[in-house]
């Protein structure tokens, strides 16, 4: 099959690396001759060819890649609303969901394209998987900030995400210790707990609280009051989003405002809100939340960005669709979309990031 | 009179550039011959000479602020419960204001000292001014994170916390533009909006709400909508945490749990409440919080703090007591502290700030 | 007169900030209607209105400044051969001086500009003196990295590369002091010290040698010498690229080599070739350049930088041709251009700023 | 055995990550109830125990690592003199080499270590097997900034110094466009390119030019001439220090000076003054030099200095003496330092890196 026109497009959450993927899949396709597509705003561009926001589909050569390798987000756009087999359309007023899977299919053929290069998360994998089986051809590059999954060593966006976490712990130290104060710094990861251990170990974070790990809250007041002991009368938390209490801590309850803190405000003030009678401490929050999306990518996420889509451009002319690019260190590899899929990746109790953290003196609250 | 030794202590809020000023107290008050004692934790110090937390007051040279000069916060920590005048003490369980400034008199005296150089803010002042009308010499070295003062051009801490809120808003650009979303980034700032009217200007951001303009949600509306009809259905909107709407403003109203959380969440969280129902667009809020008060000087506060100290010591030396430094670009001079205090700074509808801020598309929601 | 369409354009060497004033005189242009005309390198492109290096002239609009306040650089491009009235042209392999400025005043009438902002150094400002001369509304905007120029408190780029200098010092910081060398760091300040100055004091080094204070070998060596005979076995320099020895210092002398080495590697080196023999430490060169020029401008210079093209336009707005933008803490003012250019602003030994560095233990090499 | 003390040194040139190993190692050895001595300047501490510079050799508990895992530089200091096998001292004005080995092993015995962690270079680790021969019990950890050790994945520092010159090549792209400008940029590497070949691809370089691939003048100045013909006249290079053009290129011939020039300044001038001429552009030269080794670390070079310092203290609990911890990512695992030191890691022409700078348009000048 001799190639001559492939589309790219970004799905998911925006993360830094993003235009580094573009620009290096942009750079090798040309070089080799082909015409390449910029999607825009994931599969919204595919659903509809007529879709515009701001810009709709184009065709990308070096001029409209130079200078992003250094940019976060993505040129392209994303969204998390444009799965084709669950497509949500307003009619009269009325929101209804529907299958638009055959239109992409259609459009990927109108626009005759040879293949596409599908950069995105679990979500837009597994649709990937989806349009392949209706007979397109995908080329996945894998994108989730969480560093949760297991099929490559490294997805671009989390070592940014991380330094952007630790630079903010770094900050906090300051002003925690200028004021004899707890901090409580709410990092992302909703069902992963990677950024967390990686920014409270380069943090040097006293407490790291995960989801993997449910905590209880009496550890954690005991390192923060040997702490004190010790002479020094402030610390720092890092808790993920989707850290949580271990059943049948009793220590979280109190009154109903309680339940209502947690959905509206989220980890971090929640515990802190436990903490806090319990200290007699100020205990102050910061949820760090899209910061940690944003940014210029590090040298580390503009090269492995780079790599994965010059890499999907060679894994398209060498035939291998239906596979993803992954990181075995030093190299990139391909995987099967479908396995990659059934590869999450989650912090262990037994990880020796874990130990490591715990032999620095870092409490997880599951001890 | 002929100095020997003077006290030098941090009080109110730490922020960037307190570690300079300590520095250059210490190294011209070295080069003078003078003993420089620091006094731990604002006033603390002072009200208790055994107080220790961690460290307790120590006699300061060279070694103690090799290095400093990068550090964030204060190595003297800082207090606002440390008001001698109103100092509240627990007894029995029971907490009870009382007035120990006749033992921080006391103690200045037992502790041999010629004078105080007191770094801090409005509050500080006002308990200098009121030791000096007991018999202590205090010099003063203004300190307010808000440029809300109008005795100085600026006060060192500022600079850095309006980079951190730059850096910040660049970062939520990315995210913004990949997502089509509107972003409220909350910045500091109870009753002066100078951070966010500098950081909304550095940031390039498009609505820019501070408390001396309270908002309507109309222009604001106007303006995401108008970015949206010329290709750009992106805003990024910087908010103070004490904007509010303008009195009349029906737009705020809404389900009683608006209320509650204005109270809980700020002001950040109250405008997207009220601005996403009215928007057929993702609504998404960072509070920058802690962030702004950490992290190492810029160039500017170093430098600024540097001299700030070293002129505290000179106008101690030329017998300045009850003066307090301050900047008049270039030079630093001497003002009263009684006329110092009396003199606050606020943003005026008619700013050149202001004025520069409307001509590049900044949207105040007072239009 | 009514405004319907300016020119700008930027010359000299590039420093941070350039960007944000074009922008800022784009957008307020394009809000009183006018439109705008970038023109490309200098003078370049009014020269030769074909000129095309890269892009050649063009019509400027929002779309064209959107994100370029977080960029260095200048869009427009810049040039330092561009002088109308000595310009230089190859003729038959042979180079000639010409005078072109007639041909730049019929390209301004044919392009029906009523005004053209200027944003350069003292060189631009005196070519635009000349232009005005021959009938062109011209408005000035004053650019020098170096903080030479009297008649403003500060231009853009200066505060960025103080800023770019102290991180670089922070760094050398560390490795001096890990291996007890001597480090000497130099950086931008052919005849001016003021970066040199400002980075010195903001990167804690402990000696500082600028052009406007001849410095002598000896209190240098001293102040190495004492601080190893306190236990601090490193110190760091930094060193204008204009600084020289005092006439009359015999210290610099030595093989011939050094004669030749200071021509080719400049103050640094020369420094460092005539310290290493003198101590028995290791003494290692860091030459900054043009690194100083380039990175994203601080919050400072973006504000000032949008400040002062807002203001460019709101002069010629009022007709005020013939001025320069200038800054008056807090305030933005209108200068004539031919004042601006005779105000040069140099380090002078009984500044604040100096006295505040000795103050504090940095050596000058002239005591 | 049953060990109670052991001793950490650093050895070699300073990179970024050497303080979090130390942390690392002291905390856990601490958590295990053993005592951990600093050794000062490499093994200068234990050749003489009363060697002073600045500090002597101490036992380190938490206090005297709080806050060192955001520092640069190592605590314990460095030296690049002190091979006890090849030690030199100067004897009555006569520098004379001596093996003071037995010396150092006499003073391990009398300090009572069981042990000692040595975090070194090359040859740190041939000293290390050679001490280990005599009897003493070592366990190494692999310091190298270049990432030219094929035992382990990566060492602390690299991470740290890609991180740093991408940002300077971010920098040096704003002042090369603005100016149509040829920049070249050298950066650290006698041997191994990887740090160019790193910052090159990250930081969007057009040209790469490293040790192992030496470089003909010719494909460099098409790649340049070519940029030029397709509307973008400036192009940035970034050579390691230790590249040189082939063998048989005639192209650097001239006149003598550039001999000279080369062993004065190195590979950059060296290339510029042989670009330039034939050229009609500006050839700028920046040399990074000692700011790749300085600066905080990234997060990803303090999280593997956390863990090889914690590693090593467990390898050394387990008995391991003898090994080196080294990175298989993600587990830490250990190595025999024998087979370590025999591990060189170069860039190889057929490198997936390799292949994917030329994918996305770099020219390695060997083509």
């Amino acid at each position: 099959m001799t190639i001559q026109r492939i589309g790219i497009m970004t799905g998911g959450g925006d993360c830094p690396g993003l235009n580094p993927v573009i620009r290096g899949a942009v750079l090798k396709a040309r070089a080799l001759g082909w015409q390449i597509l910029g999607i825009e705003d994931a599969t919204s561009g595919l659903i509809d060819l007529d879709y515009r926001s701001p810009k709709g589909n184009r065709w990308l050569g070096p001029d409209d890649v130079r200078g992003i390798i250094s940019k976060g987000g993505t040129i392209l756009g994303t969204s998390n609303k444009s799965d084709p087999f669950h497509y949500v359309v307003e009619e009269n007023g009325i929101k209804k969901e529907s299958d638009v899977s055959d239109r992409v299919v259609a459009n990927y053929h109108k626009l005759k394209l040879d293949g596409l290069i599908s950069i995105g998360g679990d979500g837009s994998m597994r649709i990937a998987q989806k349009l392949i089986d209706k007979g397109m051809n995908i080329i996945g590059v894998p994108k989730t900030i969480d560093h949760d999954l297991g099929s490559t060593d490294y997805t671009f966006g989390f070592n940014t995400a991380v330094q952007t976490a630790t630079d903010a712990i770094d900050r906090l130290h300051d002003t925690a210790e200028s004021h004899d104060r707890v901090m409580v710094v709410e990092l992302m990861g909703r069902n992963a707990g990677w950024i967390t251990l990686h920014a409270a170990l380069a943090g040097a974070a006293h407490v790291c609280l995960i989801p993997e790990l449910p905590y209880r809250l009496e550890p954690i007041l005991e390192r923060i009051n040997e702490r004190r002991a010790r002479g020094n009368p402030y610390s720092l938390i890092a808790i993920a989003e989707g850290a949580r209490p271990a059943a049948g801590d009793q220590s979280h309850e109190g009154p109903k405002a309680l339940g209502q803190m947690q959905r509206l405000f989220g980890a971090g003030y929640k515990l802190a809100a436990a903490l806090e009678p319990r200290l007699d401490m100020e205990v102050r929050v910061t949820v760090l939340g899209h910061l940690q999306r944003g940014g210029t990518p590090t040298q580390f996420d503009r090269i492995l960005g780079t790599r994965f889509g010059s890499a999907a451009v060679e894994a398209a002319r060498t035939g291998h669709w239906n596979h993803m690019v992954a990181l075995r260190t030093p190299e990139i590899v391909l995987v099967p979309i479908s396995e990659a899929i059934a590869d999450p990746h989650n912090v262990s109790p037994s990880d020796s990031m874990v130990r490591a953290a715990r032999d620095v003196g870092i409490t997880f609250g599951d001890e």
